[in-house]
């Protein structure tokens, strides 16, 4: 579904009316915005497949959970045309950062149902908790991008920026990059 | 199929014009007729999850029925878009309501050869005719809800949202969860 | 990718833009295209699905004749649209039928590599020729329909509502069921 | 995701206005690019299937490289629209012979960490090397394509139709086919 959802942003990719550089130009922060989206969803696809991967059984917690990150996860397509097409406007960032904090907040939601299915392993609880705080972070610094958005766009895009840089950091252990992607 | 139908919805989803208070609230209709049919098209796709996994042999009947709930299943996006861009006309609401009668049916189909197949098992057969019971009963409330739409379409909205309540109220027992969702 | 060619034409269903009776019986012809070429996708679908299950080596000449047919069934959506919107123009009409027919060739190509590779086995190569009769006057009659679209487009349409009743006639045999769908 | 990125193209195939010949020819450039782009979307299917068959394990400089190709994928259906809509302007071409290097360095990417895994294994090496080879190739003509275009655009025609060619040249071998497609 994930996989679904990059590609329907490509379809709000729409070419430039006339064949000119300014034509062109007009649409780059339509580009740009797509370009970020599709780093967004591309982690929150590899994170997703990790974290289904680690399910022992399926309850309704979990089913609920992930029904509610699919729900804020399909609306990326929307926030980002709606970026891409105002990205001067403080309420089309804030609503940006708003989805994507969502997004975290039901990664975080289902992390926790994990945690709670892996307690009888220590070392599996340790992983997961180390993994939630980084997503804990991200929900936290997505949620201020929205107020902060009125003050400055350039503290919430430099923002938008710093959430991918955080978790795609080259790493230095095979291991490791399985782990943290 | 069916993550392609939820995706298809988000299409629909256009981002506001303007990036104003205002024009962002006459979006609102629009969204939440896309977060009910998501709702819907979740249920819908564990149950019908549920379905095939119980298949013993793959019938002509089987393959028609379930072609035929596909059919109006693939009609939600459709609907959807047109209940939420005119939420205050009873025929865009009998629609809708219509439309999800229209794939309980098809469930009610598919889960009748289902029945026929597991005949010998007595338990499986108690277990499908339990489900069979909720859903000629969601399936008559949708019926419903299209005349009741020209009397109040608040009564429908009403219907539409005890639906997914009824499928989604939290289960004591995991083994329940499983069955009933 | 054929459940992805289903979803895209409900996208051409495009809501009607006043929720009156008019309005939505001006969409009707759309919506019987629709229907009729969720019928035909459907069954090929199916088709194609029982063909790729038969293949015993990947060869070059298979590939190619796969490409040959996917490349004409995903052009089902376009005509669908075209002959939706222009249904009593021979030329949408036309256009339909010989895309069909273009479809009804490549799974005749396909089904060549399958009975070349099957030709030490009997009673495959049998069943196998069994269904390229069955194909070839689908494809036939597809051809024939694009030319009689100039003198009626009523006899068009009768070959395209008799093509796919001709593939969903109820089967005697649950055996039989598996073979000709 | 690749089969999504065609079908997202035949989106892109809208139907004309009017069903008279002038119109329909009118649509003959967007569909001639539109099944060029099949035919380069099919290739690089075929290749990426082969590729992931072939990985060792998954590094993260792997899932960067295939984020890396896919993105450049993803924006196919984009260029496409823009090049089917303006085929007679060098920037149109240029931008679609760009994108489809883009690609071409993707694979280049992708296959370079393969022949890092596979450097113990002889034979592997030399035949992942001489796709390597061809692969160049075909990234340096793409990329030759874009500043041809604003000399004459049909030298870079030449380029899109065939290094297609190239790949899909009739081999003598099936063994070969296979390695080759």
């Amino acid at each position: 579904m994930i996989a679904i959802i990059i590609t329907i942003m490509v379809l709000e990719l729409r070419a430039p009316a006339q064949p000119t550089l300014a034509a062109v130009l007009k649409v780059a922060p339509v580009f740009v915005s797509y370009a970020l989206s599709f780093l967004v969803a591309a982690i929150m696809w590899v994170n997703h497949h990790h974290l289904i991967h680690a399910v022992h059984s399926v309850t309704a917690r979990l089913l609920w959970s992930n029904l509610y990150l699919l729900f804020w996860m399909s609306l990326v397509p929307f926030v980002t045309d709606f970026i891409g097409k105002n990205y001067r406007e403080p309420m089309a960032v804030a609503l940006y950062g708003l989805d994507l904090c969502l997004c975290a907040s039901g990664f975080y939601l289902l992390r926790l149902e994990l945690i709670h299915q892996s307690r009888h392993d220590f070392a599996m609880t340790e992983y997961h908790e180390r993994i939630q705080r980084k997503n804990v972070l991200s929900g936290a610094l997505y949620l201020l991008s929205a107020p902060l958005a009125y003050f400055s766009i350039y503290v919430s895009f430099f923002i938008f920026a710093l959430i991918p840089a955080m978790y795609f950091l080259p790493e230095t252990k095979l291991v490791d990059a399985g782990e943290t992607i």
